[in-house]
């Protein structure tokens, strides 16, 4: 059976969009509150068994078109000897401050890959119906340097920006590194059953597009051809980054996924004959009810061409969200009637 | 004695660039920091004697070209009844809520429009040698009520961003309320002795374009209008925001002052001709020393026109900056041999 969001990375003529929302087996579902009484995040993050069962929750409540495994973004880092624990975000227990620490690090360890993360992907995949799209995830690689160099997530990451220009090299063979295990990690949750996969730059937007330009880009370009390469579909996601936004279009990926602060009409318009696009309601209209929520997916439907467009928040969803606000997105992304239009490729 | 600063602030061809740097009275002065071993910053910012002190201080070490106002700001809000503490940022005792919590707020009170503040303009610009500039300031309308409704500075304010979809009128009657009395605050602030003033736009970044548009723009436009017809010279600051970048340019003011995310030259090319620049080095170049910061700061003079040039950096100056890098900042701008170009107006 074909998947929807398969079909949108493709940029094939659907009959409606695809649609699934960041962190979606999060605090807003009351089975995770319940999960959550009952074991820490970390034991959630770190079992398979609970990590199948978090992946799979917001799929019994809605009809979502993808799951997401559940695991945290520092998960494969044992691999390279990192220790780290989650209060309630992760902190690392021994950040990079120097050439030396880059230095220090081990080999690349393939069995703390997140092993419990990749046989997640394969259970969930298994119970998973056949329509609905199994993803996989990772931070990159200028993102988990952000948390290993400032040991936890700190507004602006001060730190992570000195050391940028402190020890340009360091940090160059720190994102190297990452970059190699990044592009195994989504490579290994293709295997075990991812059938695409996000990664995740969460604060690449720190940095100027010339810094950018010489610290990220080649480490970004380098584990995006990898996983291409591998036949992985890509989906990459920058959130607070409206400077970098075209840099990130130039990148090879299948689609580009994007915060509010983007205009997403615009950006598909721009890049839609190369890339699918996905995104970008701001998560707290939800927060305002079901009839705002149904109010501005209908514009976001108005405005973005259909063809090629994964419908999802632009950040992860909040906390407080009432479940009718999701189901009214739900419901207003199943129920629009697409008209084949000139656009459509 | 003519101003460096107001001379930018008009454009005129200058000797040298002007030079002042955000929170320029903080943490990374041992003076500030013994001062704050005594009072906490309450104290410091409460008390008109203190805040002189704390004012003059960067000056009695550098050369800078302004000194600003030690204040917060919350300082003027009491004006509108409104109670808060710092731990350590501002901490509101009832966030606004509902569209009756916008209503209840009582009439401005003149007499409680920081009347600290005003003193220590006062004094500060007794103090300050003829040649160096005083600077007011205040918060734009939509930061100050980012405080107001989420209670406190949270990750990209999600309680705000709910009430502004949720109340969308109560919104902009808050709006309203904080532009008009911003703008009797700068006023005044500029009849106790500030040369000119800085409104600092921090948070507009969490809103689109459209919402900009719809939410922001008019207050902002309101207060910038009353303020520039009292014949107070304006600085506007916007950060963490390059997709508004644009539409802060449209604003009435005398200088755009922006982060290190955005590209000043090329701000300063499409807008010289009406309008100083100010910024933007990163902050955290500072961090790695006086080398690094000679070569950036080298960079920065070497990319944008003299004229209408203020510099600065791009956010707050870090509590952990080496004075050598400060000292290296102050040089480079001091020994730069600026000569006339076909650009100078």
């Amino acid at each position: 059976m074909t998947k929807l969001l398969i079909e949108a990375l493709e940029r094939r003529p659907v009959g409606r969009r695809p649609l699934w929302i960041m962190r979606q087996a999060g605090r807003y579902l009351p089975e995770y509150q319940q999960l959550r009484a009952k074991h820490d995040f970390k034991a959630l993050a770190t079992s398979a068994e609970l990590a199948t069962e978090v992946t799979l929750l917001p799929l019994r409540r809605f009809p979502l078109d993808a799951a997401i495994v559940f695991a945290d973004i520092m998960s494969p880092l044992p691999a390279l000897g990192v220790e780290f624990d989650f209060a309630p975000g992760p902190v690392v227990a021994s950040p990079i401050g120097s050439a030396a620490d880059v230095a220090r690090l081990p080999p690349p360890d393939p069995a703390r890959l997140a092993p419990e993360v990749l046989a997640a992907l394969t259970s969930a995949r298994r119970a998973l119906p056949d329509h609905v799209a199994l993803l996989g995830f990772c931070g990159a690689p200028w993102t988990l340097a952000a948390y290993l160099v400032e040991g936890k997530g700190v507004k602006d990451f001060p730190t992570l920006r000195a050391f940028a220009q402190r020890e340009p090299r360091a940090l160059d063979a720190l994102l190297a590194k990452l970059a190699a295990l990044m592009a195994e990690y989504l490579i290994a949750q293709h295997r075990a059953g991812a059938d695409a996969v996000q990664i995740f730059d969460s604060w690449a937007g720190v940095l100027s597009l010339p810094d950018w330009e010489t610290s990220i880009r080649p480490h970004l370009h380098s584990l995006l051809a990898t996983v291409g390469a591998a036949g992985v579909p890509r989906i990459l996601f920058v959130q607070n980054a409206p400077h970098l936004m075209e840099a990130y279009a130039s990148l090879p990926c299948e689609a580009l996924a994007c915060d509010w602060r983007i205009d997403i009409a615009d950006l598909k318009k721009r890049h839609g004959a190369t890339r699918a696009v996905q995104g970008n309601l701001d998560p707290a209209i939800l927060l305002a009810g079901p009839a705002a929520t149904r109010r501005a997916a209908e514009r976001l439907l108005a405005s973005v061409d259909a063809a090629g467009h994964i419908v999802n928040l632009g950040h992860g969803i909040l906390p407080k969200t009432p479940l009718e606000s999701v189901a009214a997105l739900v419901e207003t992304v199943h129920n629009e009637r697409i008209r084949r239009s000139s656009n459509e490729s």
